[in-house]
């Protein structure tokens, strides 16, 4: 195989990525690909699984003896520390590659030397920030994780073409067609957990497990201040299949903790803040602690609307079916405080469109406040 | 020029029709198309102009002898009364045409005699209901008004991502971006009038001009109960621009009414509903008998809920800017009373998409409830 330019093989490079998509985190996405003076595959690999190989170590371990002036596209600056597995850096100078082309530097340097240091030092060239774009939004969620510490937030609904989640007495089943939620299990499937509100939980009684199974298989958080989950609900009635946590106030009572605990939730007692609910800011923190990287959070508004005031959505994912219900007093989905004027909206980034049998999934990024790409 | 099937000849034949929008109401869009045996093209016409030539005459002009054994396509039956010009299916006899082909029967057959049957009295081959449903959609405002006497309404509405016409404190400049606002323009273009609330007359002292000009100039209705508008509004203040018609009780001050009449307004004095608002289907029906065959309602959300709940909308055009703003008390599209049941909402027919610059435009219609086309 022979590509045309090098944006071509560092293209590959980033599609590689993102077959590690739900199999690797918290662990970064990273493609790599080895070609020779003439752009000629040498061989390729991509970080797949957590705890396995790297992606530069995967393509190198796909070949004997590299041909002399190749040169690795790599969407990730190689590591330089001991890690699960030996430093990439040291490995591209073990294989005699004189030649690295990086796509976005490493936003969590653990070593004071950094791979691009390594590799310069030892003579290598090095090229950075190749697709940079590109690279860092294969990279968001780590990026947000390794900076901050919080996970990454996706914000998902489905709404109909006047922008409601539910009629006025609440009706909402369904709202998109069956090849639309079919999607959403798709994406559910690459998350760590899944976060719903209290009301959400007890007005639709659902499951919220992915159906079929994804790469992973995300923990269900319910954000319910006073731990009003029955332990009748589908959502603890299914707990061999996923794991259910109650995000709840702290002052609630003993017994109720006990009979949650006892069919099998975990508890996450939080402080509130000064609407009583839950403190946003401190419940992902915990989250992140525990190495959570991507957080779906499918409403209802209140919740959505809270995650937006806190500026914590990082990505939206927006159905929207063609029908209309009307009615004022109808919901919308982004409830909370919101902005007032509208020069202040969120303007999404890289927005794109999919269609499913008619209904759309409108997709984008929220400009992210958790710091640019470094530059070298 | 060649066709490949029939089907191509009745596209053609629509196409054509199509280049009459806005300038033919209240008459059809209606395209001809004459044929060879060998679907060779002889000659082509549409409906270009109110009062002006029908499409089978227009095509029928072109061409001084008709070959032998063509075919006539044509969207709309032929008409068989003298009108505006003597009827087309005459000529369609004069010119020796032996073969017609019909997009779809006329809902508004003037005569004992129809085109169809004159045409087959006299021993032409008529087929009727050819790609039916592309020329009854082109058809639908015509249809409507002549089956119900009540102009044809579009829904209009910018909304964000999270399904918003404007922010907790009534921001919404600008929600979409030039792109999507200048193609507004052209739909404008199209119509008899733009109707708005006094809500959003007064919020946003618009203009609601068509910028620049299109085929129409539509009036500017307000429903104003009250008659609030300034006249020192925009509205008024550009009242040689396009006539502006305000809606209001019958019991409006007769100052009020006459210093709304001296600055050029025409008042339409309705009887008020339940809720003390114009009564909406009588003020359509005025509209009707004033022969407006295309209305466009630009809001706000409780003009566009009533129109709804009227089951008064047949089309609906919803612009979509990929930006969030939040907030439980922002505003919704389509107020009113709405629907309970999900599986009650109004589903969009042949729903299509346009992208503007990042902003989309989702469009289509509503299930009509004036009456199927008719069978011969």
């Amino acid at each position: 195989m022979q590509f045309a330019t090098p944006t071509e093989v560092m293209q590959r490079a980033l599609s590689l990525a993102e077959r590690g998509r739900g199999y690797v985190e918290p662990n970064p996405l990273v493609g790599a690909v080895i070609v020779d003076e003439n752009l000629g595959l040498v061989a390729e690999g991509y970080h797949a699984k957590f705890g396995g190989l790297h992606a530069e170590a995967d393509a190198l371990s796909k070949i004997e003896q590299i041909p002399e002036n190749s040169t690795i596209y790599v969407t990730l600056e190689p590591c330089a520390h001991h890690g699960k597995t030996p430093p990439c850096a040291e490995a591209i100078l073990k294989a005699g590659i004189k030649r690295v082309v990086i796509g976005c530097l490493d936003p969590a340097r653990h070593n004071e030397v950094t791979g691009v240091e390594l590799l310069r030092n030892a003579g290598v060239e090095v090229e950075v920030n190749f697709l940079k774009s590109e690279a860092e939004t294969l990279l968001r969620p780590f990026r947000k994780l390794q900076l901050t510490g919080l996970p990454y937030v996706h914000g998902k609904w489905a709404m109909t073409l006047d922008g409601r989640i539910a009629s006025k007495t609440g009706s909402s089943q369904w709202i998109t067609n069956p090849a639309s939620r079919s999607h959403v299990h798709k994406l559910r499937g690459l998350m760590d957990a899944i976060i719903v509100g209290s009301g959400t939980a007890l007005a639709d009684d659902p499951q919220l497990t992915v159906r079929p199974p994804g790469p992973r298989t995300p923990a269900r958080i319910i954000l319910d201040s006073h731990a009003r989950l029955s332990v009748n609900s589908r959502l603890i009635q299914t707990i061999d299949e996923a794991p259910v946590l109650v995000v709840c106030r702290e002052d609630v009572s003993a017994e109720i903790q006990k009979k949650l605990v006892d069919a099998g939730v975990e508890l996450i007692l939080a402080p509130v803040n000064y609407v009583g609910q839950p403190e946003l800011s401190i419940v992902l923190k915990e989250l992140g602690r525990r190495g959570m990287t991507n957080l779906l959070v499918e409403g209802g508004a209140c919740v959505l609307g809270s995650f937006f005031d806190a500026g914590q959505v990082d990505e939206v994912h927006a159905y929207i079916a063609p029908k209309i219900i009307g009615g004022g007093a109808a919901f919308s989905p982004v409830g909370g405080t919101g902005i007032s004027k509208m020069t202040d909206a969120l303007n999404l980034e890289q927005s794109s469109i999919q269609q499913f049998d008619g209904d759309l999934l409108i997709h984008g990024f929220i400009p992210n406040t958790f710091g640019q790409g470094e530059t070298a």
